[in-house]
């Protein structure tokens, strides 16, 4: 039964739950229905996190300084329009970003999710463009150090038209997990989340037909315990060498 | 009477002179009369050079997208809000740059003029901003390079309002250069083109009250041409060593 795995697991699931992350992810679209990508990215995010989204092209121009104050994190997603945020996002800082005090800014977390149409390949040394993702729009690294905000890592998506069903249900994890922590997630963290979101599924969301499934699925759950914990030994123990 | 020199300037200047650089420089400012370094660069482009200006606050939107047909470059001069071009500039790229086939593009020149409220040695390596001008104005290097355009190098000036008088006339005549030329300017150039424009100016330009100031006048641009032939054969020296 690894009941010692079982303690580590809920310890640190109980850990991670304790500090809800509240995130307000800022859509910067001039047509959001249009967009396939779009739809899929705030459908995942209403699915399966608590993020709150607004749509810059449906602000109310009267409430167009956004209250962040209930934020952990601000999230800014958009596609990549001639090399920078689309005109609307622009538009907005513009207009409003000098109206925060550095009170209501500070110690919050700034992330960005981009949708590139072109392959990562070609921004690099050497590629088409020849510029990465990160060198494009380091003016937001530097909004967020004026305004004493973290930065995290952003989180790019290339070509999303041509990913798979698989690399749809992968990009949806690892999006689900941006949305959710304040770090960008690395396989150790998203391995965790993972099973953490796997252990918070109720039985009707299961829907068992037999007990013999349940146990089916419980037996699963642990394998996966098993290898996660024995990878994370494996990481420990090379952290002491 | 140095008459090689003479000889050498006539040709230089001459050489010049035939070919003509038409420049368009685009201007993005919410509102340009309000801007003191606006005023100063446009009065300083229409009296010294031949630069069309494009205001894009005023830009009729049934003719949004410019014609280029006529020009060698295409210069954007705009403050820097928020570590990036202003709004309204993005949005006229977002909405007009793809109208523009290759072949209306391509060959042609870019610039950028960019004027910075802050301090240059903020924008470096362990400056407050620690990221360059240059970095921050990449997407421009890109727009250009998949225009097929030449993108020259950028024109930054620093904190305006702070300049003195001699300062600005330093500028006057830097900012004149990059107008009216294809690169960016370096000293021997900027020699070269303000001994031209000395040459050009008329009697009644100078409007000399004596014969005796006029001789001044010329002995003064003699001597001007005497050092800057001095210059010029220093520098083909040291490229010969």
């Amino acid at each position: 039964m690894l009941p010692a795995i079982h303690i580590f697991l809920v310890n640190y699931i109980g850990g991670e739950m304790m500090t809800e992350i509240h995130t307000l992810c800022i859509v910067a679209h001039p047509a959001i229905e249009e967009s396939g990508s779009q739809q899929f990215l705030i459908q995942t995010g209403k699915s399966i996190t608590h993020t709150e989204y607004i749509d810059l092209a449906k602000l109310d121009s009267s409430k167009a300084k956004i209250d962040f104050s209930k934020y952990h994190q601000i999230i800014f997603q958009f596609p990549l329009y001639w090399y920078q945020a689309p005109a609307i996002l622009k538009k907005w800082i513009d207009e409003n970003w000098h109206l925060y005090s550095k009170a209501e800014l500070a110690g919050k977390t700034m992330g960005v999710v981009v949708i590139v149409g072109q392959k990562a390949q070609r921004y690099q040394l050497g590629g088409t463009e020849g510029r990465s993702i990160s060198e494009l729009l380091v003016s937001f690294e530097l909004i967020a150090k004026y305004s004493q905000m973290r930065f995290k890592p952003i989180f790019p998506i290339y070509q999303f038209h041509y990913l798979t069903e698989k690399q749809k249900v992968k990009l949806l994890w690892r999006y689900g997990y941006y949305l959710e922590h304040l770090d960008a997630g690395d396989f150790m963290s998203m391995q965790r989340y993972i099973l953490n979101r796997a252990h918070q599924l109720t039985e009707s969301e299961l829907s068992f037909t037999s007990d013999a499934q349940k146990m089916q699925w419980e037996m699963f759950l642990q394998k996966l315990e098993h290898s996660a914990y024995a990878i994370e030994e494996i990481v420990d123990l090379k952290k002491e060498w």
